[in-house]
């Protein structure tokens, strides 16, 4: 490879499909993101026809069918696998990473299955595999179980790691049909592929929990015998009745450590409504980690899509990127980033929904005098109430939709003149 | 400073208060945790009073109360303050980086304060200066900003980052008393300081937000331009009043982009139940990050503790242990870790609750049979109803506590035989 100091860092990226189109777009327009993008160029994209229209226009010559040419072109930093499928991805991989480059993947499948052989091979030759995309779309949860929770001795992992089928089971729930009827409105929806198997097996969240514990609890995982059961027998009937007993059902994704064994398995799972998990609601993901001395945290966050995986696949680069970078010893990632001056707005100028209580005569046409005063200054009301009344006077609140601050205290201002009005006790802000 | 490859790495501790005793029982006691802090010695702590009763034994000698002995004590490769206040621990951090020494801190003031100047000190030495710990306690959200989101064009943050605060409205929402009595009730649980003024009037959740603001966009952030209200003048009447109108209340920091400027702001303020920060109770954290092409994660946890923010603090060592290991050029932390075998264990030996739903005659006794039979495999009931029925059967559902998978599969093997029992439509388990 070359010395990186001084150019431009190649990426070669395998896949321009969901996740490709969308990192290959972070990448043709890095403005305001991590200044360490514009040190990057889209050096190859590979996939498998070069007459599919794309929505995406890429500089000429950028687009190649061959994948074995890309991870060997020795112009190439890092390459980028968003192809999906055990084959040739993995061997592509291993290949790129023969070659000396770092990979980045969102790549679940390999990762469950041959991550401990991607690693190995990656350790040898002093280059990385990372793949933040491949468990939770854009949620942060690999790095933070590699880097910010290292203090802690892990004991579980709990989560909801695939938005198809949760989005079922979202809707059975809500009485919108039974499973098939679900499975039909998600694939037309885009949230289940065509053969929504891997999904609906719950094969694809157990190769994300089989990622997360071997990371958790840096223990080798036999994915083969990670116990795994869909969610395409679950009947409407026993979510009901799951519910009447306090209970939604999820599709969850579990590790622990039990005693020296670990225990791992995916299987749909009623869980107590007042756990956060089981609010959780269609294509979110979310998961849940325990530890000493940390007790429990939970990341949520959007699992699966264009963007947010994007995001995540992204980040990885740019944590290659900053490695490259760092040769002279200093890490732009755990440096501080540089700052720019920004101007606060002043508090006048912010724009802000309102929620005011006004205590006023009891008297007819009060109501509408207080609406006239906020319209006058350009204050628009989402609603106005009595919505009680206090010591023979009659509470009034007000909902504003968004206005600009000083208007509003314009008003409230004329409003503590007029004669009916006898205080103005409350004034908060609401957030929409 | 010393070679850092072959010898043990020695932080310098200052303070050994609620974080700071946190910090020293991880230091204390690295079995199970990230192996890097096998190599990590706790060299010096700083305090303020040798005779003060310490529930933690450290070696003789490491106590000590010459703080700028510590700072300057060439043996010395790390320091972590977690004094509190603006001064000593400004300036003890920045001779601590005049002398080569990294700086880990969990102090929210300085940083909003002084981070431009630290940082700049920082970068000038080539050593870093995090603060995981600063925001969120265990919540993974300062590195995650720094590294996992650098992709993207965030443009907004929203969170709950004041425990306190949040304990006394959640407490006034149920219905427990006023402000001064959910204070008292806060003060009393360890939740609220002697001075409470400044979580109570939002100073802390704002240089929370200033710290967040200055990472998410890149900005500078003049922190006494932070618009900041607090909670002390809210009445109950208000919260009752926007739970009707379909609102939580909680004092909410956020920053977000508007055209050029900065909003940023701390107030109370009313958010749709709908809304996942609106169900954040008690003393837990939430922080929403906002960007392009992520769209939205929540990130949420114990926000304030000695063990969950110890957890973060100690993450931040063990990063900077890791760049003093990564001299060579390979960096430990985006590395894979070294795996160990784990057995995972087979189902039958799984503990886990069960629920099923079984359809019998609806005969007497047909219940006692059910009980009768789980109970001689060991299987102990939570509930067992008669929950509808269904073609003229009964449907009878069962819930169990934690029992060995194996039984629960053999007790029911034996109910399938029954003549009462038509049949069992669904078994599901159930998390707890
Ligand atoms: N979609 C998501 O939301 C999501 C979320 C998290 C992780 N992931 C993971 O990301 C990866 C990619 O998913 P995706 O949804 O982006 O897939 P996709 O839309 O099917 O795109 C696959 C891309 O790879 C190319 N490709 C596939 N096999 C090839 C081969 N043998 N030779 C050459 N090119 C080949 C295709 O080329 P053509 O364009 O020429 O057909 C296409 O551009 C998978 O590992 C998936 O599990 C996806
Ligand atoms: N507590 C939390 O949950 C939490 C959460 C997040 C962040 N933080 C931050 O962590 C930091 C520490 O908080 P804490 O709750 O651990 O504080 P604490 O319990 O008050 O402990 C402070 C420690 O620092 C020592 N100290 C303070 N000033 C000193 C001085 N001038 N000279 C020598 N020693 C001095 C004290 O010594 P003695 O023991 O001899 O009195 C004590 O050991 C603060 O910046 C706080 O904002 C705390």
């Amino acid at each position: 490879m070359a010395d990186h100091n001084n150019q431009t860092i190649r990426v070669g990226l395998l896949g321009l499909g969901t996740v490709g189109a969308g990192v290959a777009q972070i990448l043709l327009d890095p403005k305001g993101r991590h200044p360490l993008l514009s040190e990057l160029t889209l050096h190859r994209v590979g996939v498998r026809s070069l007459d599919k229209p794309r929505t995406l226009s890429l500089p000429p010559g950028v687009l190649t069918t061959d994948l074995a040419a890309l991870v060997h072109d020795p112009a190439i930093d890092l390459v980028v696998e968003v192809l999906g499928g055990l084959e040739p991805a993995r061997s592509l991989m291993l290949q790129a990473i023969g070659q000396g480059k770092h990979v980045v993947t969102a790549n679940k499948a390999v990762m469950a299955r041959h991550g401990a052989e991607l690693f190995q091979a990656a350790q040898a030759q002093g280059v990385y595999v990372l793949m933040e995309g491949a468990v939770g779309g854009g949620i942060p949860i690999i790095h933070p179980l590699k880097q910010a929770l290292g203090a802690n001795r892990l004991t579980r992992i709990l989560g909801i790691v695939n938005g198809t089928t949760n989005f079922i089971l979202t809707q059975m729930t809500q009485g919108r049909g039974d499973f098939a009827t679900a499975l039909a409105t998600a694939q037309s929806l885009g949230y289940a592929e065509s053969d929504p198997s891997a999904d609906v097996e719950g094969e694809d969240a157990a190769d994300k929990i089989a990622i997360l514990a071997t990371l958790a609890f840096g223990v080798q995982v036999n994915r083969q015998q990670v116990y795994c059961e869909g969610i395409g027998g679950i009947q409407a009937v026993d979510l009901r009745y799951a519910e009447r007993l306090g209970f939604q059902v999820k599709l969850l994704a579990l590790a622990q450590r039990q005693g020296e064994a670990l225990d791992i398995r995916v299987h749909p799972t009623l869980i107590s409504q007042d756990h956060p998990l089981a609010s959780v609601q269609g294509v979110q993901n979310a998961i849940v980690l325990g530890g000493e001395p940390l007790g429990e945290v939970m990341l949520q966050g959007p699992g699966a899509g264009a963007g947010p995986t994007a995001s995540a696949v992204v980040g990885d680069v740019v944590n290659v990127a900053a490695t490259l970078r760092a040769d002279s010893g200093y890490h732009p990632l755990l440096g501080s980033g540089l700052t720019t001056p920004m101007p606060q707005l002043p508090t006048d100028a912010v724009q802000t929904r309102f929620y005011t209580r006004i205590l006023t005569q009891d008297q007819p046409g009060v109501i509408g005098q207080l609406g006239t005063c906020f319209g006058d200054q350009g204050v628009s009301l989402a609603s106005i109430v009595q919505i009680g009344s206090h010591e023979q006077l009659a509470e009034i609140v007000v909902v504003t939709h968004r206005v600009r601050e000083g208007n509003f205290w314009l008003a409230l201002a004329e409003i503590r003149q007029f004669p009916a009005v006898a205080a103005i006790p409350t004034v908060l802000r609401v957030w929409s």
